[in-house]
């Protein structure tokens, strides 16, 4: 008989987003006449800036034509666009080498797929709150998994308890909920940890584009020691706004090598590779050429520009709670601001008096860890006159 | 400390396509005057067709702009694709409902990631030769293996052996790499095998659109009873030259369930649903647009131009080999012919005396498993000119 992955027995209903559809679809049926603004979703709404969408185009027209056509290309990605990212990490002060690059569909994806490299037997160190990504795949895999407290007392960004034992670790900076971002002190006392312990890092590192404070670090690999240690997840959806388009990239040092129970060394680094030449195809050609155009000179420019669009709704939201001398996390080097409830609302009741007082929506924290029950996530993704307008109808509930 | 999938120690490395360009490049290097023709590459090479191209132009011209932008969509594909793909499977006489549809970005992720679903402890059973992708995602599992032996005698297209107790079967028809395809009768046993075991059969349909043959089924699901027990994995890669473009399609019917050890019922389109959306965003919105236009009635017009066009290339090997009273298999419903190596050879000395006298190079049968030690792939996706001159110099030598 079939047996299937009972792990799955043990997987939570995802109800975040469907549960807040649901409610605030209940309300506008309620009041049709009520403007509702959107300041929960996590997807950029800009469109693609120009020199993706020409290079798309002349992709189209090279995958058109019989002399320029393209069938299946490297699964790690065309050297285009490895060399461009390599040039990305170099121009921020990281260097790595082109075969540590393998480009794919997304971030999410790689987060996912990368625990088909380890065995069952690991213990997953996870904080709270967190992207319910990290949880999910490794209760799918059956794996015992830690939680780690990211609370306001340690400013959302917790450091490794000794006492703990884990041998792999997730670190999301900057953080998706909270925004927080670990400086470099920080992240190389995690490099140590993990050193220590033989641990592996995972290091999702999506919302990096959204650091502009030059002494905070884009990658864990401007820490010293986390080649050792350490597998950078990255993307394009927040940087140059490729969530319907998708391309993100890993980052998998060749020196990054565990001993296996019969003494052989094993280099994840090959695994990976293994692993994806095996199971995906690579990106479309036509992706990977908007994708090469998004990191050249002129398409990081008009990246800069889109991001600073979204940055500056943060600030407008983050200027509201400060006139409140409501606290927050967030919003200065990333599009996300977390901050508590107030008047002691849990996350829901929270959400359903800013619906149905300001017509605002945005994401209850309980949807990403215990941690977050009493928090709130608003994101700076929308548009600009909405957002000022959501701020000005929040600060008069206040 | 950090444990990784030792599984991977028993994979062994995938060689043939680089051993095969070694062997080329080191002939061309010292023959620089003689011309090569590949008739081995398993790969498209018309350019897209105009449908297809003219709908992705204007899928980019939408995500440059504000008001028709698209960020995330369903991880499942939007519904524009899938009702597409589910007029598709009308068209063909097959009828699936529109949720039991999965867009990707490729048959060979899902035969891969489909894995995720079933636990370590079955036995699966894969034909001998066959994709090496089945066997070595299962190795990295860590799951047990027996073979079947696909052979001359049958055809290419073994039956279940009833003293063999399989849970997960792989069937590949029209097959890659033997071109042989199931008749209706012979689905119909493996189905009922199936049903009789509580067994999943993974069937694998890529190559679908070369079955030109009204009476063979181009879906598992045309047989009685196959909802209960089958899961179809199809892509317009071979349909519609989409190997560099990527999309293909995964069909897990509501029927196919499994009752867990705690006796709870689980759904395999639930938990497939579950997999995607939580490791998985979605195709690119441009390429499914593509896709969509691939689907139309213009655009299916179109690819079967381009079908015809390489069922001539493959008309073209099989008659010089029925000139030849040369014993093939596949090349009519298939892409691919596959042959014995004349004179007792084993499939890598003939491909040496192939190229060396012939200057044709196609891919040795050792490579898809140990029942193709003597066996030879040949493909008709080259251009026409040069699948007559190496048919031409083919004939000449034997």
């Amino acid at each position: 008989m079939a047996k299937l992955n009972e792990n799955y027995q043990n997987l939570k209903e995802s109800y975040l987003f469907s549960e807040i559809a649901h409610r605030v679809a209940k309300y506008t049926q309620e009041n049709p006449d009520k403007k509702v603004i959107r300041l929960g979703i996590g997807d950029v709404t800009l469109p693609l800036e120009s020199e993706v969408v020409d290079s798309m185009h002349k992709a189209v027209d090279e995958m058109g034509n019989a002399s320029s056509f393209r069938g299946y290309g490297p699964e790690q990605g065309y050297d285009f666009l490895r060399n461009a990212i390599k040039d990305y990490y170099t121009r921020n002060g990281v260097s790595v080498e082109l075969d540590e690059i393998f480009v794919s569909d997304g971030a999410k994806s790689d987060t996912g797929n990368i625990t088909d490299l380890f065995s069952v037997d690991n213990v997953v160190l996870i904080p709270d709150p967190v992207y319910p990504v990290y949880v999910d795949t490794n209760t799918m895999n059956g794996r015992k998994i830690v939680y780690l407290d990211a609370n306001a007392e340690n400013g959302f960004l917790p450091l490794p308890d000794e006492s703990v034992h884990a041998d792999i670790i997730y670190i999301c900076s900057p953080n998706n909920p909270t925004g927080a971002v670990y400086n470099k002190e920080q992240l190389k006392i995690w490099v140590d940890y993990a050193l220590k312990n033989d641990a592996i890092i995972l290091f999702d590192s999506a919302y990096e584009a959204f650091i502009s404070d030059e002494s905070l670090p884009r990658s864990i690999f401007a820490i010293e020691g986390a080649k050792q240690c350490a597998i950078e997840f990255c993307s394009l959806s927040k940087t140059a706004g490729f969530t319907g388009t998708r391309c993100g990239y890993t980052v998998v040092p060749k020196d990054l090598k565990v001993t296996a129970s019969n003494g052989e060394v094993m280099y994840v680094n090959k695994m990976w590779n293994r692993r994806q030449t095996t199971k995906f195809n690579g990106v479309p050609y036509i992706v990977q050429r908007g994708a090469e155009a998004a990191f050249s000179k002129e398409g990081m420019e008009q990246a800069q520009k889109m991001i600073g669009y979204y940055k500056e709704n943060a600030k407008i939201i983050a200027d509201t709670l400060d006139k409140k001398n409501m606290k927050y996390f967030g919003g200065v080097n990333s599009p996300y601001i977390w901050f508590e409830c107030p008047n002691n609302m849990d996350s829901w009741t929270f959400f359903d008096y800013l619906l149905t007082n300001a017509q605002v929506v945005g994401t209850p924290g309980a949807g990403f860890g215990t941690n977050g029950t009493n928090y709130f996530r608003l994101t700076s993704f929308g548009n600009k006159e909405n957002t000022i307008e959501a701020m000005e109808r929040f600060a008069k509930l206040f």
